[in-house]
């Protein structure tokens, strides 16, 4: 049996059976965005891992050098974002062609420095080894977070609002923008930006961890269609959605309709937005909005609820059942 | 300028000193097996990460499937150890094609678990994605040690013995066996066990981190001549260090001799072999190494001594000076 015929999360789901006898109860391992292990009595570490490599998960001619080390280091922000934990340091491997040029490495180095300047995140280590053709990034994110306050993905309760901290899509926006080489507009350029440079919500996580109300949280990487899924199932919920509710930017709006894309497609299976997806306790979703608000100076969106029974997202527009077949990107899907 | 032409080592000194304003007091960062950072009041957490590429670090035709998830394992173990640290989790981060043999996965994770399981080292989470043709694996080992006991490369005093846990050469005899073919003897059927199913010294490291004397310590990854180096370097020293006294396995001699290999260049300049390398404060040799005989029933090595003047390491052979050229492994040198 070959690899893509399981796909990547059979795969992750038969290393996480396989391992399962060895695990220790003070720890939290595979399935969510971060695990955890213990630090003092006030707090517990998170740490996250994420590997990058060149033309699966990014082209030279897409992304440069600069806004690839940024966006190498955002990508595992986000998932410590998404524990309601801050990030503490980092650590960076990079295999690379020893014919690499010298100013490639700086710019990237200069990037990913941007980012760690930015949330005071030390670097703290690494590899550094040759590689054949393409460039390998590894890095490495710790942070801590209150004990047993890190938001997990099994953590949603039934009739929880679905909330998420941002707009949709514009990151899979971007990137078509990229592959189908779009005239640069101050509207692509915009879409663009927000796929190589995502923002991660790392003040967005530990402003919402702060509340009792947000239940489970992770980022949207995939796409929902695919990360609201993990809810679900680690949750053992269903979900209503509705599609008109999901935020869309004006300059996806606008972008979609020039090029004719199917806009419910690109927010709900496109991935790498990095914001985050959180539900929020029934009746409690109208004070954290109005306290996200004034603490962000933007909203929270209410997508949909969480419910018992049912299997999945059940997706809504215009007050209809609407089914989709698009599910978000998965590695090893054939 | 190309990264071939400032080496592995000078690239790493460029990150350390671009990102060295972002460090933190508490922090002990780039340059050491692994980092440092604060646990609870009586411990501390170390953290080392390796990324291993194929046709790079290994090659499928010379490793089978389980023996390199056992060694991907192992050589981030002996990083642990080399801090004096007990491990007690584990990332692991695979970049595979999708046309994988689950077979294939299923024996790496297999030799991956055996390990884990030897030192009670849970898997905590990682990373799963495609790859192009080369198989990627990044591992992170996670440890304790009691606080402010960590063994760092910088340690070493003038007149501290340099020792070694066990026999040089014979991971890299190995490797010569399997590149030239060798018929599978006894002989080379050891070496080769030994290139491909390293021992990490987790014990050997643990025991000598109790002991006030033990000064420096590091583990053999790159051959002695490169990994002494670094020690004296950050210790701001020199070394004495006599070729008839690194210990060789009967093995390596009769396979040396037979295929006419050049023994010194091979015990000094091969890498791999996972042993640990420290020193310990004048005076106090004796002692050290009869509690370790006592304990793991084996001798610990004295092969030089620490000084101060002079440049690097002084080898001696048959109570003479001798000059080498050869050095470990530099993944980045032309």
């Amino acid at each position: 049996m070959k690899l893509s015929e399981i796909g990547e999360f059979g795969f992750i789901d038969r290393v996480s059976a396989l391992f399962k006898d060895l695990s220790l109860p003070e720890y939290i391992g595979i399935g969510d965005d971060c695990a955890i292990i213990p630090y003092n009595e006030e707090e517990d570490y998170v740490v996250t891992t994420d590997l990058l490599i060149e033309d699966i998960h990014f082209f030279k001619d897409l992304i440069g050098p600069e806004q690839l080390g940024y966006k190498s280091l955002a990508v595992n922000l986000s998932d410590v974002a998404a524990m309601g934990a801050r990030p503490i340091g980092s650590f960076l491997s990079i295999g690379i062609h020893s014919d690499t040029e010298l100013a490639y490495l700086d710019l990237f180095l200069k990037g990913y420095r941007q980012l760690s300047k930015k949330y005071h995140v030390p670097l703290l280590g690494g590899d550094t080894t040759q590689s054949g053709k393409q460039f390998v990034i590894n890095v490495v994110v710790i942070g801590t977070c209150r004990k047993g306050e890190a938001r997990l993905r099994s953590m949603a309760q039934n009739k929880d609002s679905i909330c998420v901290t941002g707009h949709l899509g514009d990151s899979a926006g971007g990137l078509e923008a990229l592959l189908r080489k779009l005239s640069q507009t101050e509207l692509t350029k915009t879409l663009i930006r927000r796929h190589n440079l995502p923002e991660p919500h790392v003040s967005e996580g530990l402003w919402l961890a702060q509340h009792e109300g947000v239940h489970a949280m992770m980022d949207i990487s995939d796409g929902i269609s695919s990360d609201l899924s993990h809810i679900l199932r680690t949750s053992e919920k269903s979900a209503i959605v509705d599609l008109n509710k999901i935020p869309v930017s004006d300059e996806l709006k606008k972008v979609a309709v020039s090029q004719a894309w199917d806009l419910d497609k690109l927010v709900t299976s496109g991935g790498e937005d990095y914001v985050l997806l959180c539900t929020i306790k029934d009746g409690s979703f109208e004070e954290v909005s109005m306290g996200f608000r004034e603490a962000f100076d933007r909203n929270l969106f209410q997508i949909g609820e969480i419910v018992v029974g049912g299997s999945g997202i059940n997706w809504v527009k215009n007050g209809k059942k609407v089914s989709f077949n698009q599910h978000g990107f998965d590695h090893f899907s054939v």
